[in-house]
Parts: C-alpha cells; sequence; structure tokens
C-alpha cells in the first residue's frame, strides 16, 4: 500500500486494520463516473489501480481544468471535511480504475487508532492548506504567466499528469484578467518555453512542475 | 474553553485532559513578538485572551496584510504539519495577550485521545483548504476588486479584524496585474461602496465579509 495515508504504517498493522474495517474495493471500466461534482462526499476514496480523470468548472466562466489522477492516488481528501462536504469537480475512470473506498466514519476510526494515520492525514491538509498561501506569496511580477501558473496549480494535484485547459478565450482571458493580445502574446511564450502547447480553445500542460518555477514556489 | 478545537468536548473530559497535558499559558504585553516569520512551528498557539496583529509580507513585493486576531483563535494551524512547518507571518501582542501553547507532540496525543478533537481538527485544516479553491471557483469577471478581494481572503483569517494592506502602489498594481489609473478607478469605488477607505500607501478593510460578497462566495 503506497497510498499516503499508510505510509510508514507497519504490515503488521495494516493486516490488522483490513481485517478490522469495511474496505470496499470497486471496478470501474473505461468513462464510467466514479463521483460527479457536487456529490457529497460519503467516503474517502482511494485510487489504487489504473487512472482517472478529474474535471473541476469555474462556477460562472466557460473554463475547466482536467487532470489524470493515477494510482497510487486519494480523491480530495480535504473535501470530507469543512465547510462544504461536497467535491467541486467530477471523477471519471480512464481504462480501468480501481477504487478503494471508507465511510466517513470508518476513516475517522482509522485516523484514531494509530498515530502514524493521524499524522499523515494532518500532514496531507496541512500541505493543501498551505499550498494556496505558499503560491501566492510567491507572486513577483503579476504576469500572465504567473496567474496562469498560479490557477492551475491551486486547482490540480501535485501529481496529476495530462493537466489540459478547455476554454472560451473571453471567459479565460477575464479569469486571468488578461486582454486577448496580451494572452495570446504569453501563450505563445509558454509555448516556446516548451511548457504548454494550446489550440484557441485548449491548453495542454507539458510538465506541472515547470508551473512551480515561474512561481519561484514548491509543493 | 471556546476554542474551535475545543469545540464539542464535555467539561469532565477537559478537565481530565488538562491534568494531563502540559498546557503552557503565557502573557504578552502589548508590542512584544509572540512568533516571528519564519519561526519553525514548535507548539500549536491559541490566542485565549486579548489580541494579537499578525503581518503577513509578500516574497518580492512590497506589500504586507496585517489583520488583529482577537481571542479565542488559533494562530495558522495549518503550519504546523505539511511541507513547510514555520510561520508565514509575525504575530505580536496587541495590548495585553494571554496565548496557551502545546507542544506539537502533546497536540498529536490531544488530536488522538478522543474523536471529538480529531474532527474538530480535520474540519479547521479541511476548511483552510478548501478556501483557496472555492474562491478561486467563484470568479466571474477577474475585476481588480476581486482580485483584490481573493488575495485578502485567501491571506487573512476568517475571523480577523482590522485588516490593513500597506503597500508600495507599483508592487500592489503588480500583485493585482492592474494599471495605475484602473487601480484607483477600483479602490475609489470600494471606497465609495464602503467596503475600504485608502491612502496611496494603505488600504484599510472597513468590513471582511464584505469581500466575500464580492467574490459571491462563502467561508
Amino acid at each position: 500500500m503506497d497510498l499516503p495515508l499508510f505510509q510508514g504504517v507497519s504490515r503488521e498493522k495494516l493486516s490488522e486494520l483490513i481485517e478490522k474495517t469495511p474496505f470496499h474495493f470497486l471496478k470501474y471500466s473505461d468513462g464510467e463516473a466514479i463521483a460527479a461534482a457536487g456529490d457529497t462526499c460519503t467516503h474517502i476514496r482511494f485510487i489504487i489501480s489504473g487512472e482517472a480523470v478529474a474535471v473541476t468548472s469555474l462556477k460562472s466562466l466557460r473554463v475547466t481544468i482536467k487532470e489524470t489522477l493515477s494510482a497510487p492516488a486519494v480523491i480530495g481528501p480535504e473535501f470530507l471535511f469543512g465547510l462544504d462536504t461536497s467535491y467541486p469537480f467530477s471523477v471519471t475512470a480512464k481504462g480501468h480504475c480501481g477504487v478503494l473506498q471508507i465511510t466517513k466514519a470508518d476513516y475517522i476510526n482509522i485516523l484514531h487508532s494509530d498515530k502514524v494515520f493521524l499524522f499523515n492525514v494532518l500532514n496531507i491538509l496541512s500541505r493543501k492548506a498551505q499550498h494556496g498561501t505558499m503560491n501566492l506569496l510567491s507572486i513577483t511580477s503579476g504576469s500572465i504567466a504567473e496567474r496562469l501558473a498560479f490557477i492551475i496549480l491551486s486547482l490540480t494535484g501535485n501529481n496529476s499528469s495530462h493537466i489540459t485547459i478547455e476554454y472560451k478565450q473571453k471567459d479565460l482571458c477575464s479569469l486571468l484578467s488578461a486582454q486577448r493580445t496580451s494572452f495570446i502574446t504569453a501563450m505563445n511564450k509558454l509555448h516556446d518555453e516548451g511548457i504548454i502547447q494550446f489550440t484557441p480553445t485548449e491548453i495542454l500542460v507539458s510538465d506541472r512542475r515547470r508551473l512551480l518555477d515561474i512561481l519561484h514556489t514548491r509543493e
């Protein structure tokens, strides 16, 4: 079990846990919905085999961010508690995808059962919470590239791949507070630097880590 | 104890905890440093009486955000674990200020001792982690007012008061990606709406909740 939640946990402890806790293993076929945007998080969900695509859309602007989550990964661990316990994204299987899900009550029992689990979850949630602050404090120029990097880094997971943005140019320009011509210039520059590829309706991020360099930050 | 961590915990449980755990109660006088920016978080710290001022500065831009934290409040609970366990802000007593601090190890023991504590901390950290996503997804126009609201909401606590931004106009304009004239126009409009007061070097936020209205979001 390479899942972040289980890091540093002994095999014995894990076997003991698996015996005591109802773990639900689910199989999804290509294109099948794992979770819909707005669904209440009733379970913590882990991708344990294969891949899934998460799609996040802005509320009022036609800008959508897609990312691929590859096993081992956890799906939105910060949406199980807090103010809004519904997923802000949809998650769909990409090819065959295996998911482990545990009810919220059982999840609390696990976290309560051993300090290593507790410590892992405190790390995972704190990282997510620090994220925005660190990226925001690192802004130096307020350039379109920095703003795009900030938005993508804030809305995608740090192990995500195949990040694409589907957009109406008018709306993405609003989100980035950019004029059309400066937007195109900035996209061309990012393209020439090998950071993105783009068409008038889609941006493909070649390497998410390069976006961290733009902000001179780390995750 | 009205601290968020202790919500829903019975008096008996709390008395039992106070007997078992070394709670350090510290008194600070006006202007005394409680924590410096960059300090490693060795303890979880709560303001239990009086007030303190937190000051957050951008790394490369001359823009500084000040906020007042009033008892009962927790100081940066998301910086105790995760990637970067140092405070990104300094905290200074404003008048007499009482602080309760608990070592990281004792804090983990407390969270481990009862599911109510665990549930409270999961809520606190998840809220902090959801924060940025929710605010970002709510952007509709990318206006200067929305960007200012986003930055202030992201870098201050939801119960903070007396929020002020000290700035060099050039640098705040960079952070907001705004031209000087549009910046002044936006500030005048926010002033006329009663949301801020401002001088060429300082912005005073009259009511943080009004900033949530600008983003049509909640916390």
